[in-house]
């Protein structure tokens, strides 16, 4: 992560470890062929990023083991870039460009692999692409047919994903710390009088040079295209203060700082497509006792979180360890979420640290972690932290100042 | 639009109006009930906005005339001031924050709303959740059980989307003047030298300053947040530079502008949750004959695209037409794509001027209109301007300059 010119895009060996995992989870599972619809599974799978449009760009492993895409016209040149890719087929435009839906294509293209030969059990993530931009289609399983075999099996990558390999870490680690440097500078921003989006903007702004400036002309969002136009900025800010942050999702205001302020924080970073979380609590002017008490209690919470966190445990044993802890200390009606979820090519992901997740922990995944008090009336309190897990528990990824003192704002 | 502290928020007799057109739809469609699952759609029914996440957020329109929502317990009170749902039930967490799944929470709360009797028919958008942020659930039609009867209804929607109303135009109007603006700061801001990177983030940040002072503080852009962290800034702008511009979707680059490198630039603003399109190819320095020659094409096929869209003509003969166009002028092998998409909650959305959409164009339907000529070697050639249809053809609501002279940088 040194190289000032490097585009932070994970090797070709990578990739090619995802694929040979999700062989080997197919075999155990009975899969001849998989076929993935959903863009973060291609990107994954294959380092091939794009936006989701109306247009399916669908990834197809066969039985006999190649990787073929099929894309829009107009993506063509795009994926022949791509190492890994054995054949890049195409359709004209959605809906049709002519005649002949994309997934017409689709299935003209999987009979010719083979692939709707007796006995070929297909896989896939999703039942066709998403509902987004407008795409309209008939469900794969549907396409294909009742003589064809086509089977749900979506876990099998979100499975890997969930489990991030030392390269991955580096990403996450490395877009952890831009996420602190970029939130000091929002925090350096911070002034009464000031609103929370003309704060946020100008120092997503400020980090956003400097961290293009540092990691030189490779530097890529590429995941910041899964969804939307892309907005820009490689580092996202931005804050709600007031009575607002009693809501856990609430949005930034336009009205100024005004003392006696509570505030919470979100930074992320894209580095490799891969994100970070950080967030904090923090005040304006001196803190009143009541608001020490409630910081407090969340710190405790946060700590007790963080220590909970160990390889061999489920995710809801943890979480049955922070609400009882929540219970103990007299606040179980202020907690509104639970402890805090995977993150990696999504800023949300599966695993959940939550009752109701029973995973087991392992060493190599990645969480927030973020319990949270929220008092209606008087705000909220949260602290989210990116941890990896090591063998003996969790190491924290954002390292910004989690006490009172170091977030009081002037 | 004149009112400085306007929050571009639609009246509640939009929203009204938009669930009285469905209800009648639906009963068209001998329907008696309906699920709303997309946040896109429930934003549009309701104007609550939100992020997409791993938690469920469904509308119910109740067969005896009400809207539910069933939201997790931390969007709670942020559903609740928004004027036309009768109810807000929620559930505790996703996965479950207890021993229960959401979809288990939505079927009983179905159960008590009565929509499992006998003869109920229910319409949904989708067959339950999107698949992001790590949800995962039985399909909608699945968990309610063969003795409900559901059905995919998605279109009752969409159709109604499709066509604007003159609330919604004024906002992609509004959205338009500013994209504009915003563009005319990023031409100013190009310059030999200066990566795509530095220009787009720099010119966003100065238009989105603008924006807000002028726009005044109830300024909020709400779609942002459908599926991502909100990027903080209501202005996005970006360019690709060079021959990366022959890509339909190229990425923006880091390496400074040269003289004779091709620019594909793209601007967009959020107001009020709606988008709009400006794109314009651009050139750095004189240019050259071919240059000149490529330009003028796309501009001539862009003006008959302007011509080619007017109410009572089917999308796919308009289509037919641009195509025959290109055909004419030489230049059918440059084309990569259709001549443009609706635009509105989704900067893509249906209807498409495409072969294969056969959809009436109507008075309201707002569209891109870019047709594009994407030479291998050369580069791209693209304007795309947010046209709405009025009686007689189309009025362009992005007003920036298309012809060449306006369009050399430097």
């Amino acid at each position: 992560m040194t190289d000032s010119d490097s585009d932070f895009s994970l090797p070709a060996s990578e990739y090619a470890g995802r694929i040979e995992r999700l062989r080997e989870a197919m075999a155990t599972e009975g899969l001849d062929a998989y076929v993935v619809f959903h863009a973060i599974r291609v990107a994954y799978l294959t380092g091939f990023f794009h936006q989701i449009t109306e247009r399916p760009i669908v990834l197809i492993l066969t039985p006999d083991g190649r990787q073929v895409m099929l894309v829009p016209k107009l993506e063509q040149e795009h994926v022949a870039t791509i190492p890994g890719i054995d054949r890049a087929a195409s359709y004209p435009e959605y809906p049709t460009g002519g005649t002949v839906h994309p997934m017409e294509h689709l299935r003209s293209l999987l009979v010719e692999l083979g692939m709707t030969r007796s006995g070929v059990r297909i896989g896939f993530d999703h039942d066709g692409p998403l509902d987004m931009n407008g795409y309209r289609g008939a469900p794969f399983s549907q396409v294909m047919g009742a003589g064809t075999e086509t089977i749900e099996a979506r876990q099998l990558i979100d499975q890997l994903r969930a489990v991030k390999s030392p390269a991955e870490i580096a990403l996450i680690a490395e877009a952890s710390r831009w996420a602190d440097r970029a939130h000091g500078i929002m925090q350096e921003t911070m002034a009464v009088g000031r609103s929370d989006l003309e704060i946020g903007q100008t120092a997503a702004f400020q980090a956003s040079q400097l961290l293009l400036a540092e990691l030189g002309s490779g530097y890529q969002a590429p995941s910041r295209s899964f969804f939307q136009p892309w907005c820009g900025l490689p580092v996202a800010l931005y804050m709600i203060s007031g009575s607002g942050t009693a809501l856990p999702h609430g949005l930034p205001g336009a009205v100024g700082l005004q003392p006696g302020d509570l505030i919470e924080t979100f930074a992320t970073v894209d580095i490799g497509g891969y994100q970070t979380e950080l967030e904090r609590t923090m005040i304006v002017g001196e803190p009143s006792a009541e608001i020490r008490r409630s910081f407090d209690t969340m710190l405790q919470l946060q700590d007790l979180a963080f220590a909970a966190v160990r390889p061999g445990r489920t995710l809801a044993e943890i979480e049955t360890e922070i609400t009882a802890a929540f219970d103990a200390l007299g606040v179980r009606d202020a907690q509104r979420h639970h402890t805090g979820h995977g993150i990696g090519l999504e800023g949300h992901e599966a695993p959940f640290i939550d009752l109701g997740d029973h995973t087991i922990v392992e060493p190599g995944m990645v969480f927030t972690i973020e319990p949270g008090l929220y008092l209606i009336g008087t705000g909220g309190f949260r602290h989210s932290d990116t941890v990896v897990v090591r063998e003996h528990g969790v190491e924290r990824l954002t390292h910004y100042p989690r006490d009172l003192d170091a977030l009081v704002v002037g």
